[in-house]
């Protein structure tokens, strides 16, 4: 089996590729990105390109033999607000270019393309299932919103078999902060197990709808494992999140890593963060995902003791 | 103000048009098709052109200056369904190219775009609302709701001041049978009244969602003149229209043109329409248009009633 991931140099894609190359059915793994990915294995079936997909011929040439595509390349919603041709370029006109390379191929592969909570806004009934109309409030969730009926009309056609998964915000992402409005939402868990402040944008009372890493990188395993007939007409699954309040994970890495973690957090309110996260829904119907057989985180706490049990190793944590 | 409307050789764009003309202080109205358009009225401010706007240099030139566009060029259902291509170039390119026209004036002109009830796919819920999500089951469905998120997105930027009117089939259209998988539920009323036989694709009991001409053109009218505030965040709305069965047409046509005009139709099941059709709901839930102020014909005999006082002078009519 031959797989090719977009936006390969992130950490999801990254984790994703290590996931996937646990079976040795996969022969090869392209990961493609737009600035070159600093090499994390020695596995041979790595395929690193540094390339941009939102071209034609690079997206043709990323995924040619591919039997299953991720697609995980997008301009994050911060980046895509104020940027919003390269949003435009990056989170549709790439996703179209990979299904037209998809298209041409004419092996009919997998595609999976990870959407967004962000695809909704305000006003939420009472729980936001598939049934729910995307209602973007910002661009990265229009951008995103185009993409997954791109996806599900491709797929209707026979050109692809493709699934699109909603991916809640991930917590605790490793590294830096980056230009997600959500970005602060690792940051206020991350920085502190460092030993260094973080600022929140938003008021302890904002509600988030959050998964691990851990458990995403499973969801897009099992998202590409499914048979199309479970899915029906309409490829789109809400992936499964818990959720919490910032006054929650606060709590939460009080309990696990002392007052003194929690005191580094400052809060600053920032309104164009404010907004767009903001317009994200935190409360989900997920009876759809459950009966696909996604899995779910089981409370906050896990989320933290998982990325100090996936990222603690060599990093400089305080002790606690 | 000036005016310039897309697909402005269809009957609905030219309905439109008169309409318009109607107020002195409109002082100019494009009509853009991409084929030369039949001169229709002696009224100066009218200027034809034949132009492509999926080309980017066109839609600027045919929106120029325009402080309200009405954008209805698309390639229909049964076409864009055939050449996949074709259609998403006229129907999601173009909107783009012209979406993108608009935004390089800098003048954010109120942009009107003709959606349809195609974006809505089964499994219906009892009523359709703006709440529902739209899961479109045919190409041309597809292309409508990528176009209604491109034409609210640009709205939310500031770059537009964007209304998307989701019309139901309309009935009874004048002319000739066109390539909409829609195309006989006209067909069906105008050839008998005509005298000719008219084959019917699809069952008696199918329910549809009809709008007379002249009430979908009074609700176009309508749609520009509201003011962007009451629309909200989601600048979409579900346009009324009335739930009828086949059945009930033909009925009604009975009543209204003897059972020599009904006896006129032929039922032979065409597969490829009765599927496109059978994915469009028929039963709305329109609050939200009423509480915006738009019409809705009364019973599907003042359809016919209409056709006859719009289209009956200098056809062919049968007599009855």
């Amino acid at each position: 089996m031959k797989i090719a991931i977009t936006g390969g140099g992130g950490f999801l894609a990254r984790r994703l590729a290590g996931m996937l190359l646990t079976d040795p059915k996969v022969e090869r793994v392209v990961l493609a990105d737009v600035l070159p990915i600093e090499p994390f294995s020695r596995d041979r079936r790595i395929d690193l390109r540094a390339t941009d997909v939102a071209d034609p011929k690079a997206a043709a040439a990323a995924v040619e033999g591919a039997d299953v595509i991720y697609h995980l390349a997008a301009v994050v919603s911060g980046q895509a607000e104020v940027e919003f041709d390269k949003g435009m370029r990056v989170n549709l006109d790439a996703t179209r270019a990979l299904l037209e390379a998809a298209r041409g191929g004419g092996r009919r592969p997998k595609f999976v393309f990870t959407s967004s909570l962000a695809v909704f806004g305000p006003p939420f009934p009472a729980a936001i299932s598939e049934w729910t109309a995307a209602r973007p409030q910002s661009s990265y969730g229009s951008q995103k919103a185009m993409g997954e009926l791109l996806v599900a009309e491709y797929s209707r056609r026979g050109f692809i078999d493709g699934r699109v998964l909603r991916l809640p915000t991930i917590c605790v992402r490793p590294g830096k902060p980056n230009a997600a409005a959500s970005s602060f939402v690792s940051g206020i868990i991350r920085e502190p197990l460092h030993g260094e402040e973080a600022v929140c944008p938003v008021g302890r009372d904002l509600e988030l709808w959050l998964s691990s890493p851990r458990t995403a990188v499973a969801n897009l395993v099992h998202g590409a494992l499914l048979g199309a007939e479970g899915l029906g007409p309409h490829p789109v699954v809400n992936l499964p999140g818990i959720t919490v309040t910032v006054a929650e994970m606060i709590a939460a890495l009080e309990r696990v890593a002392g007052a003194a973690a929690s005191a580094r957090i400052v809060f600053e309110e920032v309104p164009a963060v404010k907004r767009i996260v903001s317009s994200w829904p935190a409360r989900f119907d997920i009876s759809r995902a459950n009966a696909l057989g996604f899995g779910r985180d089981p409370d906050f706490e896990s989320l933290i003791r998982g990325f100090l049990a996936d990222e603690g190793a060599g990093k400089t944590l305080t002790p606690f």
